[in-house]
C-alpha cells in the first residue's frame, strides 16, 4: 500500500465547492474520479479545508491510499494529465499512514482579494471581488486587530456539527498593491464562511459605513448579524495549510 | 447628433472574436446590443483591430454615433451597466465626426503572455500560454530583431482582401518576470493571425528547435510554413491603439 499526499491548485469558478455531493461537479469528485482512473478501483480523497462554492484554491492539501507504491514523479505527471485544466496538483510525495490532511494540519492561511477601482476589470473579475467605492485599508487594518487571539467566532460562522466556534487566529494583515487590496489570515481552523464574513464586515468598515469599534462589538456578541453580508466567494482563495 | 469613442476591455474566453458574425456571441455584438438599448434604434460599431476568437483586450478602442449629445460620464455608467461581465468599457470621450477607430489610427500594441514552467496554473490559464520546456528569451530577443522596421509579413499572415502584406514594426521586446515572459509588439496594422505566427515560430527559437537565423529566413521567404504553428489566442491580448 502506498500513502500519498498532494499540494493541489484549482479555480473554484465552476465547482460546487471541495467536498463531493450527490450531484454537482466538486473538486473532491473530480479527484477521485481521476484517481479512480489512475487505479483502476474507487479511491477516496480526503482535503484539509472544505472550501465553499466559487472559492479558489493554490495551497489545498488532499491525501490518499493506492494499493500500490508508484514513482511519485510518474503519479504527479499522471494525475495531472487525468485531471481538468482547472484543477492541478502542484507537489506530490509519499507520507506516513497516519497523515490526514485535515487532522494533522495546525494551521490554514487564506488570502481574499478585493479590486478597488470603478470599473470592473474582465480580466480578473473570476478572482477579485469588485469593490467601486473608496476603502480605508487603515481602518480595516485597525478594525482587524480584535480577531487576533482564541476566540469565540460564532458571530461570523457556524462550526461542523459536534463541534464549537471557537478559533485561534494568528495573522489578519491588509496590504495594498496598486488598485488590489489584499487580506491575508491565518488560523489553527475556520469556521463555514467565517472569512468571508469577517471581510464582509470589514469592507463595511473600510467604507467607513460601520465603525472599526463595532467589529469587535460584532464578534464578542456570539451572533450572526443580518446587516453583515459575506463578502462574494471569487475574491477568496486557500494559500497554504501547515502542518 | 454625437460622436464617441472608448476605450474598452473584454476577456476574449467566450467570444467568437470582435467582429459581428451572422451567428455567435461576438464583441462588436454584444457592444452593439447594449447601444441599441441605450439609443432605442440600431446603433453601428467600428473598433481599431478585429482581434480572433480567444483573443482578449484591454485597450481595444471603438467608434460610433448617436442621434443626441450625451453626458459622456452617465453614457459611460449607462454603457457599463448594460455590457455582460466580460465586457467593459474604461474610457468614453466625445469625437470628431472624422474619427475612424481603424483608418486613423498609426499603431497597435500587443502583448503575448507566455507561463514558462512545468505544471499549468489554473488561474492563469485563460490568460497565459503554457510552455512547460525551457525557453531562452535571449534566442528569441535575438531572433526578433529582424522583424523591426517594413517588411513583406506574407509569412506570417494574410492581409484583408485588396491590401498587400507590407507592414512596418516599431517595437518587439521579450522580458521576463518570474515564470511569465511577455511579448510586446507595435507595428503600424497587422495581418490576419501575424502576432500568434510569429510568437509560434519564435517559441521554436526558444526552445532551441529553430536556429535564430530561421526566423529572417522564414520572414524573407514570404511563404507561410507548415511547420510554424500559431501560438494559442489565449496568450494574445490588444493592449494600446495609438493616433
Amino acid at each position: 500500500v502506498g500513502y500519498y499526499k498532494a499540494v493541489i491548485a484549482y479555480d473554484g469558478t465552476d465547482f460546487l465547492g471541495f467536498q463531493i455531493q450527490a450531484q454537482g461537479r466538486t473538486v473532491q469528485g473530480t479527484l477521485e474520479a481521476a484517481l479512480h482512473t489512475l487505479a483502476k478501483q474507487p479511491v477516496r480523497v480526503t482535503g484539509a479545508g472544505r472550501t465553499d462554492t466559487g472559492v479558489h484554491a493554490t495551497g489545498q492539501v488532499i491525501g490518499w491510499q493506492l494499493p500500490w507504491q508508484h514513482s511519485t514523479v510518474d503519479l504527479l505527471k499522471a494525475f495531472n494529465a487525468n485531471l481538468p485544466q482547472d484543477v492541478a496538483v502542484k507537489e506530490l510525495t509519499t507520507t506516513e499512514p497516519g497523515f490526514h490532511p485535515r487532522f494533522s494540519a495546525v494551521s490554514r492561511q487564506y488570502r481574499y482579494t478585493i479590486l478597488n477601482q470603478p470599473i470592473r476589470n474582465v480580466l480578473k473579475r473570476q478572482y477579485t471581488a469588485l469593490v467601486t467605492q473608496p476603502l480605508s485599508i487603515e481602518a480595516m487594518q485597525a478594525a482587524s486587530r480584535c480577531l487576533l487571539g482564541e476566540h469565540d467566532f460564532a458571530a461570523f460562522g457556524r462550526p461542523p456539527q459536534g463541534d464549537n466556534s471557537v478559533r485561534t487566529v494568528t495573522q489578519a494583515v491588509w496590504s495594498r498593491q496598486g488598485p488590489e487590496i489584499y487580506f491575508d489570515i491565518t488560523a489553527n481552523a475556520f469556521l463555514y464562511r467565517m472569512v468571508r464574513n469577517i471581510v464582509g464586515a470589514l469592507i463595511q468598515v473600510g467604507q467607513v459605513s460601520l465603525p472599526q469599534e463595532a467589529m469587535e462589538e460584532v464578534m464578542l456578541s456570539g451572533k450572526r448579524s443580518n446587516a453583515i453580508a459575506p463578502a462574494p466567494p471569487n475574491g477568496l482563495c486557500l494559500i497554504k495549510v501547515n502542518y
